[in-house]
């Protein structure tokens, strides 16, 4: 996958459409002692790489930003298998205190609970805190108590776009998904947790994406 | 900003590579009964925009990502003061208890610490939640004694770049940064706090870029 490599007329080009905006192919051409036939070619690549903007009837302005269908490409094409992390888990008779030290311990944000490694419920950081002010002893109450219970639990599955991950955790307001593989069991559906999908993951691959490539 | 519009020889240069991949150009013009020379541009125009890879002395491949240069452009002229949002703050007098409601009132990860306004520590649900499991009484211990304090604090200004904030965000394994800015008052140097940028901006910011351009 290469990088975009301009030539010294297309990066002279630029300069002049940065300096005098709006300005017309026909101005263009005239400041290069070129034709507008020649120059054809590299406004298009310009324009099609989204480093210039034609406006009809107006002329050619700089615009920052690369054409929205390739960076839309790009994120739609990378799969939640392709970055989610290992998910934390534990199962619902554990009381909350160690459930927190678990928490802790993994550093994560929240916990998965499961039975037989299928999906039952989820807990984060803010459940645990919740619970803590409530004043309830920490000890003598299972997770099982204060957990959010499938089906109420916003999930991916692997083949499922990031980009659809990302929606789903901000418009569910959630920090973290589990990512599950549906199966059935004597004709019941049942979610098996084969990872997660966080914030930190979405904002880990923001950074790869900004890297100089 | 306009999508790419590919020609129909492009589309069929597509779909010619992605059938036989990889495949030279003198078979692609052989196959389209055209001269090299004339299919020059339309690679040209492929390879750069990244949706064909050319392999030297191997031939043309279909890659179905933009180059990252593009991305790599997109992200890093999007500001922090572009995407940033208000900041939750109290002060250190405040007790934990409250400091805890007020962070579930604004539904946040993170509070500020300020005096007058300016930065002097950072509290998140992590912090409060470590010391819930201590059996301190919250209502009884200042914020100020559990908070981070200046200059252990991460922050980012309001021009930085936003690919910049996410970077710090994941090195420093935090969830949210202060955006400041720097004064000099008496000869010393405070940090007015004018917003923050948290996993939630960048996720927010992600789904932005994905959406139908």
């Amino acid at each position: 996958m290469g990088k975009i490599k301009l030539t010294p007329r297309q990066e002279e080009i630029i300069i002049l459409v940065k300096e005098n905006p709006p300005i017309t192919s026909e101005r263009l051409a005239n400041k290069l002692g070129v034709t507008r036939a020649a120059l054809r070619p590299d406004l298009a690549i310009l324009t099609m790489t989204g480093i210039l903007d034609a406006r009809p009837k107006v002329g050619y302005i700089y615009s920052k930003k690369p054409s929205y269908s390739l960076v839309y490409d790009y994120i739609r094409n990378i799969k939640v298998k392709d970055i989610m992390s290992k998910p934390i888990m534990t199962t619902e008779e554990t009381m909350v205190y160690d459930a927190i030290l678990h928490l802790f311990l993994n550093d994560v944000g929240t916990l998965f609970i499961h039975n037989n490694g299928n999906l039952v419920g989820a807990v984060s950081r803010k459940d645990f805190l919740k619970m803590a002010m409530g004043g309830t002893d920490i000890h003598k109450v299972p997770v099982g108590i204060i957990m959010t219970r499938m089906p109420n639990i916003v999930l991916v599955e692997k083949e499922d776009s990031i980009y659809l991950a990302a929606q789903k955790i901000i418009e569910h307001e959630v920090d973290s998904l589990p990512v599950v593989e549906r199966k059935f069991e004597s004709g019941k559906e049942i979610f098996q947790i084969i990872g997660k999908i966080s914030k930190t993951n979405i904002t880990r691959l923001f950074v790869k994406m900004g890297e100089n490539g």
